[in-house]
C-alpha cells in the first residue's frame, strides 16, 4: 500500500481487500476487555480540519486512541491559517512537529492531494473529505459494511464484493461520498447504478465505471444494495427542484418502495439522515438500515488505515490472514 | 447502583453513600507518585455539550484521565447537530462509535432523561447539567464537601449528614444546583431550608422536602452550611429586582452577616462568585468559605461516579470498605 | 531552576544552558523505537489560552504528550472567562482541579507574571506569549536553533552563545519574540544588533542589552545569524510606513541581501512567514532559512522546559551531562 489515502480510485483490488480484512480484525479490539491496541504508542495523529464535522473528527479521534496514538485537533478556523498562513506553511508546521499522520478535512478539492505529493509532509497524509471530490474512509467503510451484511464477517475475509448490485441514489453531483463509493465499488467488482434527478447528475459521469437510471422503482428491485445520499436543501434549490415533497416522492426511500427490494438487500446512508426527505422514518429505523452501522464500522476502518499507513512499532496484526493479533496483554 | 446518573433525586441513601466514599478513596489518588488509576483504559468518555461550561467540562475530563480513559470532547456548536441533526442522530452516533460513557450539558431541562430512557445508548449517561433542572454531580460535590468538612474525611465515611442545617441562597426558581442540592441532602438526612426572594421561589416548592424563609439573619444563625447561589445578573433583571445594591443587603452574605453563623459553619459556592453581589470578596476569601474545595472535590466526584458506572476492568476499589486502591503499581 | 518561566531575563546562563542541553536530549526521543518519555505520566498540562494560537498551542500539547502527561485544552472564549470571570477565579479553578502546570498566553503583558506571583496557583506557570512583552520559550527554541546550527549538537552540549553576533531586524516596538530574544542572547554571551524603522523601535531601547542600528546591509554583513520578524500589516499603517514594498526593499530579506552574509550565517523567522514581505520566497525556502528546524526545536524546547518545571516521577534524564535518558524501554 502507498503512504497516503487520498483517493479510493488508487487502491487496487488487493489494497481495498486488505483494508477491509484488517478492519474486520479492528472491529474485535471492541470485545476485548481492554478495548485499546498498544500499536501506535508514540505516534502523532493530527486533525486538520478546514471544514466542521463533527462526526468524521471523532471517529478519527476514537480510531487514533484505540491505537494509544496522541492525537491533535487542529481546527483550521480561528488559527493563523485564517490570518493567511498557506497550506504549505500548515503543512510545514505539522510536519516539523513530527506528525506521523496529518488527517485533513478541506473544503477544496485537491488540497489532499496537494499535501501528499508537495513533498511538505514526511508522514502520511489521509483525506478526510475534500469539496466534491473524494471521501475514501466513508467508502471503505460503505464498503466493509456491505461484505459484512451480504457475505458475512468472517465469510468475507479475502473477499471482494464481485456481482453485487449497488444502486447510490440522490444528489451525486455535489457527493464526495458517491464519488469514492463508484470508484471502490468498481475496483471490488460490484455493479454501481447511480439514480439521480437530471439536474443533479455530473457533466462525464458517461466516463465513470458505472449505469445511470431515473427509474427508482425498477433499479431497486435488482439492488442487494441501496445508498440514499443526504440532501443539502439549499442545493436543492439551486438545482430548481421544484418542491422537497416532490422530491421525496420521486427519490426518497419509503416503506413502499423499500419492500420492492430483494429480501436480503440492505438499505444504507452516510448521515445523519433527513428523515421525511430522502428517507422515511420507517425505513431509517427498520433492521434493513445499516447507518448506525456504518458508524460503527467507520471506526475500525479508519483503525485498519491508520495501522497499514503508519506501520505501527510491533506486530500487531499478522497482515493479510487475520487470525492472529498482538495486544497489551500478550506483551 | 443504575447504569446512568441523571437525577438526584434517583439516588438513595446508600447509593449516595456509595459515591461520597468512593470519592474519598479517589482524593486520595492525587498523593500517590503517579496521580492516575488504570481502571478505565480502554473506555471512551464522551463530554457532549450543547451549552458551554468549560469548568464542568474540564472536571470531567480531568476526572476520566485519572482513571485511564480516553476522553473525546463533542461541543455541539458548529456541529452537525447545529445542520439540524436530532439529539437521537447524535446519540446513535456516540453509540455506534463505542462510547462507554456519555456526559452531556443540555440547554433543555430533560434532554439527559431522554437520552438514558431512550434506548439510544447502551453506555452509561451523566447528567452534567440541563436547563433549569437538575446537576446531579454538583449536588454530590456538595455534600461530600459538607461531610468533609462537618464530619470529616475519615471519620465521614459509611455517614449521611443526618440533622446538618443546610441554608440555600438566592435565585432558586432558575437554579439546577438548589433543586439537585435539596433531593440530595433530604435523602442523606439533612435539613434544608431555601432563603430567596418571592419572585425567585418556585411554584410548589410546597412539595419540596425543605422549609422556605425570607429572613436571612434568622436562618444563618442556626445553619451548619450556608450554600451562596451566583446571580445571574440578567435574571434579576427579569425578577424585578430593584437594585444590586438591595440584593446583596437582603440577600448576599458579608463578613457581618457570617460572623452571626455558628463557629463550625461553612459557606459554600458552586462558582464562578459574584464578589460584591451574593458574596463579598471578604467572605469569599475566608477559610470558611469552601468554593475552592469544592472544585477539587468535584474531580473525586466524578472519578467516583464514573468509575462506578463504568465498573472499570479490574477491582481498583474495594467498594464500600474505603480501604484498599489496587493500582498501576501494585500490579 | 525556579518554578515557572515567566520571562526570558529571569534566566540565569546555567539556567539557559541547562534547559537547551535537556532539550538536546529531549531532541533524541524522536529517534526512538517509541517516540514517548514516561516522565511526567499522572501530570496535567493545562493550556490556558485567552487568545487564539494553533501553534504554539499545538507545539505544548505535543511536547507534553510525548512526555505521557495529561493535556487539558483551556481556551478562553466563551468559557465563564468571557461571563465574567476574573483571572483570579480560573486560577483558582485550575489550581483546584490539580493542575501541575498551566500554560498561559494572554492578550495582556504581565498576566502570566500575576498568575505566577498571586499565590493562586501551586504548580508551574509558564508564559507562552503576554501580549507585546515575552514569549520565552520562542527565545529559547531561537537560541536551541543558533547552539545547533553554528557550534553543533553534540559540540554545543555546555555552551552559550559567546561572542556570537545576531541581528533581529523588523517590528521590534510590538515583538514579544525580540523582547525575549534580546534577553536571553545577552545572558548567553552573544552581541545582539537591532535593525528596525525609527516608528517601530520602542522608547527606552537604550536601556536594552543590544544595539540599534538603521543600516541592514552593513549589519548583515557581520551577523552570524538574521531573524526576520513577521511584518503585522495593521501595525505597519500605523507606524505611517509608506508602503509594503518600500519596507521590503528596506528592512526584508531577499536573495541579494542574504548573499552578503557570511557563509555560515543562518536566516531565522518565527513564523508563519509572510513571503514576499519581510522576507522572499527564496529566501524562505533556501537551506539557510531555519523556520521549519525552529519550529521542530520548539517541541524539544517546550518538552524540556516541562520536564525541568515538573520535575517528572522518576529520573528520565541525568541532568546536565546529557549523554543517559531512561525510558520506558528501559524499565
Amino acid at each position: 500500500m502507498k503512504r497516503h489515502l487520498i483517493s479510493a480510485a488508487d487502491l487496487t483490488r488487493d489494497d481495498a481487500v486488505l483494508i477491509l480484512d484488517t478492519a474486520e480484525e479492528m472491529a474485535r479490539v471492541a470485545d476485548r476487555p481492554i478495548k485499546k491496541l498498544p500499536t501506535l504508542r508514540g505516534r502523532t495523529v493530527v486533525n486538520l480540519f478546514f471544514e466542521d464535522s463533527t462526526r468524521t473528527r471523532i471517529s478519527f479521534e476514537a480510531a487514533a486512541k484505540r491505537l494509544s496514538a496522541d492525537v491533535i485537533n487542529f481546527s483550521a478556523k480561528g488559527s493563523s491559517v485564517s490570518k493567511g498562513e498557506s497550506l504549505k506553511d500548515t503543512a510545514l508546521t505539522l510536519e516539523a512537529m513530527g506528525a506521523d499522520a496529518v488527517v485533513i478535512r478541506h473544503h477544496d478539492s485537491g488540497a489532499p492531494h496537494r499535501l501528499a505529493t508537495s513533498g511538505w509532509i514526511g508522514g502520511s497524509v489521509v483525506n478526510a473529505g475534500d469539496g466534491t471530490h473524494e471521501h475514501p474512509t466513508q467508502a471503505l467503510l460503505d464498503a466493509f459494511t456491505m461484505r459484512r451484511r451480504l457475505v458475512g464477517a468472517d465469510e468475507g475475509l479475502g473477499q471482494d464484493l464481485a456481482g453485487r448490485r449497488i444502486t447510490i441514489v440522490g444528489d451525486i453531483l455535489h457527493s464526495r461520498v458517491a464519488r469514492s463509493n463508484v470508484h471502490l465499488l468498481h475496483t471490488l467488482g460490484a455493479e454501481v447504478t447511480l439514480v439521480a434527478p437530471p439536474t443533479l447528475v455530473p457533466i462525464g459521469v458517461e466516463q465513470w465505471p458505472c449505469e445511470v437510471s431515473y427509474d427508482l422503482d425498477a433499479v431497486v428491485a435488482k439492488s442487494d444494495a441501496v445508498m440514499m445520499l443526504r440532501v443539502q436543501r439549499e442545493r436543492m434549490n439551486a438545482a430548481f427542484f421544484p418542491t422537497e415533497r416532490e422530491y421525496a416522492r420521486r427519490y426518497g426511500l419509503d416503506g413502499d418502495r423499500m419492500s420492492r427490494m430483494p429480501e436480503h438487500a440492505i438499505v444504507m446512508h452516510p448521515g445523519p439522515m433527513n428523515r421525511g426527505m430522502e428517507i422515511t422514518a420507517e425505513v431509517a429505523d427498520s433492521p434493513r438500515c445499516t447507518a448506525v452501522e456504518q458508524v460503527t464500522n467507520g471506526v475500525s476502518i479508519r483503525m485498519a488505515v491508520l495501522y497499514l499507513l503508519l506501520g505501527g512499532n510491533e506486530p500487531a496484526l499478522t497482515a493479510g490472514n487475520g487470525t492472529s493479533t498482538r495486544t497489551e496483554e500478550s506483551k
